[in-house]
């Protein structure tokens, strides 16, 4: 018997909402009143950089994890990301007592390769390129048996990012929309999903970098476009839109909007300015799509959500803009 | 009549606690499975650095402000600080809609100068001594009649300080301990007057730097012992203790534990990464002391105090600090 739901929809995210409680933060909303004067709107946060391992990604690895029959789990899991699916995919398998084998490229950085390894995960590195990550993950699935759980091309993965939505309506119902940044797509689909299903006329909007915008330009042409050389500094958004995510994201999701390394740089810097918490660069593109809403409506009540919390703290964006511009 | 409650009790900070109640923030406390495996403790960050302005002053300055007269009030109110009293109490004036006169010195960092601008204070710059201060805010008095507000030595200051505990307590009742960082003093001395009050068998214990230990040597000669040439990279915590704060910190403070410049600095970056909310240096003295807690006694339930999260994102302490070994 599979893990893996046969489709998507509300009940599929309750179960998984259930399934993970006891696992995962219940993530606050945190509002900012300099923020809601300075664009017409009220904002309201999700923080899901103060989810465990800094990130939403322990939302899907976890509910994948959980999903598991005891056969399948005996096997352990698998999975390449050089990001946060990574760390949160160790972190869920030790939760559990199984094995987590996670394949990483060699020019990972040393932070990422260690939160893997403090949660007990087992890295292998492999060259830095998609094929490379895709073999070794193969390689390592026939030897041991161990189950592929991609970082968001995966139903328990969606359905478990989907748990963000049930929260941020469970606590602030009065949403008109919700914002949320889009790489791969799991997270967006599943929030889309759960957002529509409590709430026919919540507005569901995706946030791209302009550079990485595959998944602005595949809603709009009905199809997955590819993605070429995507470049931004939101690196935890350069993933190519998956199959499963842009199915609901097409039923579901009413808008993506685009955002400029430059907004995403001053979205992220006001955040930690004004709200004093740690987002990344990916973290923080919702907010810079949300401040491009204001000039259509003014007083929506919008849900943003910020997805993570883990960046270099040596090398922060602001700074290397500076020094590239000396 | 005077604003000045005559002594500092419960009951005072209490009415303190109620006036200020739906004008600041009930801050949220944190935890983090990573910090209390480390340390075998169970840590809890009561989170100031999430409060209005950006710091616990927006307790004391917003009681004194409410505490005023209407006759008192008409006068406006007049300190000096160059630090978070100077944003706080102009907040706390505007939301009473009387004037605020900060006087600052001239090399106080612009951010600050626009942060008491943005809430409405008139700043007023002078020579930056201590001296020069308190001249300019002398004058301000007699031409306006404003009440000064100190940023400390006042016991309307040190009671809504002292509300931090209270929420603390009344958030996690099971605390064995309070670490506080000291710097003139009114925090730490509003905080153990409402918590030994709560429960005498609590532990209350100061934080302070080892470059500015004017409150551990005071409480260790029964007599406010002078403050010459303090430096830490914790600015915030430079001031000389004060009068009023010290008589209850002798009565109620179980201890100061004194911290390096490298120990507030790897707390500090810990917190960022680890909790992904940003203290400044100063805000996180109370957590590098309750580090240096764990030797004498393990499993305890210690509450830190996170005081602010106010300072400059270009110029981050762990970068000085590399520029400064280079």
């Amino acid at each position: 018997m599979s893990s893996q739901p046969s489709g998507l929809d509300l009940g599929v995210i309750r179960a998984a909402g259930v399934r993970i409680a006891d696992k995962i933060t219940r993530t606050p909303v945190m509002r900012s009143s300099t923020f809601d004067e300075g664009c017409g709107q009220r904002l309201y946060f999700k923080c899901e950089n103060l989810q465990k391992t800094g990130a939403f990604k322990a939302r899907g690895a976890t509910n994948a994890v959980f999903s598991l029959s005891e056969d399948e789990a005996r096997r352990g899991v698998v999975t390449h990301s050089s990001g946060n699916h990574a760390a949160a995919l160790a972190r869920a398998a030790r939760l559990r007592g199984i094995p987590a084998h996670i394949v990483m490229p060699d020019n990972a950085p040393r932070a990422k390769q260690s939160a893997v390894r403090r949660y007990g995960g087992e890295v292998l590195l492999c060259e830095p390129t998609l094929a490379a990550r895709e073999a070794a993950a193969r390689q390592k699935q026939l030897e041991t048996g161990a189950v592929l759980v991609h970082p968001y091309d995966d139903l328990r993965v969606i359905a478990g990012q989907g748990t963000t939505a049930l929260e941020f309506l469970e606590q602030v119902p009065a949403l008109d929309a919700i914002v949320c940044p889009v790489g791969g797509g799991g997270h967006l689909a599943g929030i889309a999903v759960a957002a529509k299903a409590l709430n026919p006329r919540i507005r569901v909007i995706g946030a791209e970098p302009a550079g990485a915008d595959d998944a602005a330009r595949s809603l709009k042409s009905g199809r997955i476009e590819a993605s070429v050389s995507p470049k931004s500094i939101a690196d935890g958004l350069l993933a190519s839109l998956g199959k499963l995510g842009f199915a609901e994201i097409q039923l579901h999701v009413d808008d993506i909007i685009t955002v400029s390394d430059p907004e995403i740089i001053a979205a992220m810097r006001s955040i930690w300015e004004v709200m004093k918490i740690i987002v990344e660069p990916s973290g923080a593109v919702g907010f810079a799509a949300a401040l491009k809403l204001a000039p259509l409506r003014w007083g929506l009540t919008i849900g943003v959500v910020l997805t993570g919390g883990n960046l270099d703290l040596d090398h922060l964006p602001w700074q290397k803009e500076r020094e590239g511009s000396s």
